[in-house]
C-alpha cells in the first residue's frame, strides 16, 4: 500500500555491488580475490593531513562550522587555484561540500527545475543522472565513444539541445574512461552552454590524477562555469567525505541557503584534516603516489591489450581503464561474473555507466599494486588461453 | 538570465545568521555576547569518542564503508535500541546517515513524490519545509500552540489531511519548543497516518536531553514508522555529521539505492568514532552533561519568566526556552536585533521556526553555562527595566 517516490523507479543499484557481495562470499571460503573493481585509490589517507584532524580534534574542533565552510579552508582552496593553475578564484565562490557527491547534489537542487533536461555523457558516473533525477531534472545520455575519446563534443551539444534542455555537465578526467578535455576544449563545451542560456559543470574530482600532462581547470574558461571536486581522489580522502564546488558568483547565496538547510554544514574534523592538504609535504607524499599509478597504468594498459581487452579509450587519468571486451566475451555483465568465478578478478562492467553499449565494455581500476595487477593479469591470460 | 530552479524562491535563509553576522562585528569590536541562539551543546565531543577515531585514523580508516554504514555501527545502534528502549530493532533497518539532516534528505527523497503534501508543525525545525520542498513535495503546516503543548495533534492532522496528502512528520523532543509526545500519542498519530495510507515520520534527534522523563521511541509504536535520530546533540557530535534513520523494512532497499548514489557513504572516521558512543564511560559523561542542562533549564526558565518573557511551551527535552514576549515587544525579530544591540545577549526569533504568529516568540538556547546565563538575564532585567 505505502511505496516509495515514483522517482525511484528510475534510481538503478550498482551492479558491481551484487559482484562485490559475491567477491566477500567467495573470500570467506578462502578464495584469493584480485579486487579491480574498487573506485578509490588503495593508499590510507596521507599522515599530515591526518595528523591535522587528529591535533584538531584534540583541540576540541567538532563543533559545526559555517555552512559553506571554514573560511580558512576555502582560502587555502583559493590559494591552490591560484598556485597550481594561475587561475584567481575568489574564495567567496567556492563552497566546501560533503564530497564531490554533496556539490553534486547542492547544484542540481539548485539548478535543476522539474522536466528539464541535462546532457549527460553516456558512459559516465552514474550516480549523476540519479542525482539529477532526485531533484526532478531529466537526464539525457550523449552517447560518446572512441572517436571523440568518450567525450562530448560540441556538435554533439549543440544537436541534443533543446528547449527543454538547462545545461550540460561533463567530466575531466572522465570515469570510467580517464579522458581528458583540454583548456579549449572546455571553451568549446562552454560556448556551446552560454549561447543557448544554459548551465555548464565541469566535475574535476580526478584532478592532480594524470599521467601526461596536468588537466587544465573549467575555472580558466569563464567564471559562469559550476567546478567540482573533492578530497577524495588525489587527496586521498574518500571516507572523510569532502569536495568543494566553485559557483558562479550569482547562485552563491542560493547554494548557500540550501546547504544551511540540507546539510548544516561539512565534516568538521574532515575541514580541519584538509587544510594540511596542500602543504608541501602532503603534496610530495601525494606525488610519489601519483607515480605509483602512473608505474600500474604503464604496465597494465599494455598487458590487458596483449590479451585481447583492448583500451579503447585514451587512459590519461584517473585509475581506470575502460576496455572494449567483445573480441573475448558477447555481455561483459556476464564476463565480469565469470572473471570473479573463475579467474578471482573483480572488475566493473559497463552496465554500471549507462545504457551506450555498456555490454561491449568492462572496467579495470588499478587501485591495487603491481605485483597484484600482474597476478591478475595472468590470471585472465589464463582464463582466456593467451 | 541564467537563474536558479524555481524551488529556491520558497527556500529562506536562517534569519539568525544575519544576526550573527551582526553579532560576530559587535564582537570583533571589543563587545561582550552571549550566545543564546546556538542550537549545539557547548561541550566538546566526549573524549571516549575523540579517542576512538583518533584511534582508527591511526588504522588508516579512511576509506568509503558501505552505503549504509559500517555493519557493526547499524548493530551497535540496534543494540542500543533493545538496551535503552527494550525494544527490538533490526540492524538491516537501521541506516546510518550525514546527521539527521542527511537522514530527513535520504527519507523525504524516497517519500516524496512532486506535488504531494506533507504536514509539519508550525512552529517547528525550519529545515523541514525546505528539505520537502528540494524533493518537491509540498510542506503544509499546521499551526501548534500552548493548547496542545506545541505538537499537532490526532484531530489536527485528521482534519488537515486531504487526498494530496502523504505523511506526517514531528519531532520529540521539539525545536523549538522542547516538548514531548507520550508514547499513547504517538500512537495516535501513528493510527491517524494509518487509517490514511500515509508516511509518518518522527524526528528523535534530541532524545537522551530530557529532564523529567525519558522519551519513549516511536520505534516502539510500530515498524511502518520512519525514526530520524543523530549523534548530534545528546553524543555531542555535531560538527562530525552522522545521523542514523530506523527505516520501515519495505523501504530499506530504495534507502539503500538512493545513499549508493546520492552520498556514497557516511563520514568513516566518525563511524569509528560513534562506535564508542554507547560505551558505558562515554554514556557516564553524557549523563553528566545531561544533568548540567537540567541545572541551566531550571535556572533559566523562572528566571526568564520573572522579566515577563513568558515559557509557554513545557521544556521536557532539547536545550531551548520558547518564550511569549509580546509582554515585552511587539514584534521578536525587532526584539531580538535590540537585545543583540543593546544587551549583548543573541537569541533566535520566531521567524526561524514558520508562519505561525513568530513574532510573538523568541527561543533561547541553554548552551552556554549557568554563570553566563545569569549574566544575561541581568542583561534582560536591565533592559527590560524589570
Ligand atoms: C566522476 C566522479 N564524480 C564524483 C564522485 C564522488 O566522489 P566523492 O563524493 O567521494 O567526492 C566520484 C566517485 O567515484 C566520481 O567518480
Ligand atoms: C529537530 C532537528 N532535527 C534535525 C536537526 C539536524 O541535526 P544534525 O544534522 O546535526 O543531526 C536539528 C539540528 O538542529 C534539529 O534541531
Amino acid at each position: 500500500m505505502l511505496r516509495s517516490a515514483q522517482r525511484l523507479a528510475d534510481i538503478a543499484p550498482f551492479h558491481v555491488v551484487e559482484l562485490l557481495t559475491r567477491a566477500r562470499q567467495l573470500e570467506s571460503e578462502g578464495r584469493d580475490i584480485i579486487h579491480m573493481e574498487v573506485g578509490e585509490p588503495d593508499f590510507a589517507t596521507p599522515a599530515p593531513i591526518v595528523n591535522a584532524a587528529v591535533d584538531a580534534l584534540n583541540r576540541g574542533k567538532t563543533l559545526y562550522t559555517q555552512a559553506l565552510g571554514l573560511p580558512e579552508l576555502r582560502q587555502a582552496i583559493s590559494d591552490f587555484y591560484r598556485q597550481r593553475y594561475g587561475v584567481a578564484v575568489p574564495a567567496a565562490r567556492i563552497a566546501v561540500t560533503n564530497g564531490a557527491s554533496g556539490a553534486l547534489n547542492l547544484a542540481f537542487a539548485c539548478l535543476a527545475d522539474p522536466g528539464n533536461e541535462w546532457l549527460l555523457a553516456d558512459p559516465g558516473y552514474p550516480c549523476n543522472r540519479h542525482i539529477l533525477r532526485t531533484y526532478e531534472g531529466r537526464p539525457v545520455a550523449i552517447p560518446v565513444g572512441a572517436q571523440s575519446n568518450f567525450q562530448p563534443t560540441p556538435a554533439q551539444v549543440a544537436s541534443a539541445w533543446n528547449e527543454n534542455t538547462a545545461g550540460l555537465l561533463v567530466a575531466s578526467p572522465a570515469n570510467p574512461t580517464g579522458t581528458l578535455l583540454t583548456l579549449p576544449e572546455i571553451t568549446a563545451l562552454a560556448d556551446v552552454c552560454r549561447a543557448r542560456a544554459g548551465h555548464f559543470l565541469v566535475d574535476e574530482i580526478y584532478h592532480g590524477l594524470t599521467y601526461e600532462t596536468d588537466a587544465p581547470t573549467a575555472c580558466a574558461a569563464g567564471d559562469d562555469i559550476w567546478v567540482i571536486n573533492s578530497f577524495s581522489k588525489y587527496f586521498q580522502m574518500t571516507g572523510w567525505r569532502l569536495g568543494w564546488m566553485v559557483i558562479p558568483e550569482a547562485f552563491v547565496r542560493d547554494v548557500e541557503k540550501l546547504a544551511q538547510n540540507l546539510v548544516l554544514c561539512p565534516s568538521t574534523p574532515a575541514q580541519y584534516a584538509a587544510l594540511a592538504a596542500f602543504q608541501p609535504e602532503t603534496i610530495a607524499i601525494l606525488e610519489e603516489r601519483r607515480a605509483e599509478f602512473r608505474r600500474r597504468r604503464d604496465f597494465l594498459a599494455p598487458a590487458l591489450e596483449g590479451i585481447g581487452l583492448a583500451v579503447v579509450a585514451r587512459p590519461e587519468g584517473a585509475f581506470y581503464l575502460y576496455c572494449d571486451c567483445s573480441a573475448v566475451a558477447a555481455d561483459s555483465f556476464a564476463l565480469a561474473r565469470e572473471l570473479l568465478e573463475e579467474a578471482g578478478v573483480a572488475a566493473t562492467p559497463g552496465l554500471d555507466f549507462g545504457t551506450n553499449a555498456p555490454e561491449k565494455y568492462i572496467r579495470f581500476a588499478y587501485t591495487t599494486g603491481v605485483d597484484r595487477l600482474a597476478e591478475a593479469v595472468e590470471r585472465l591470460r589464463r582464463h582466456f588461453g593467451r
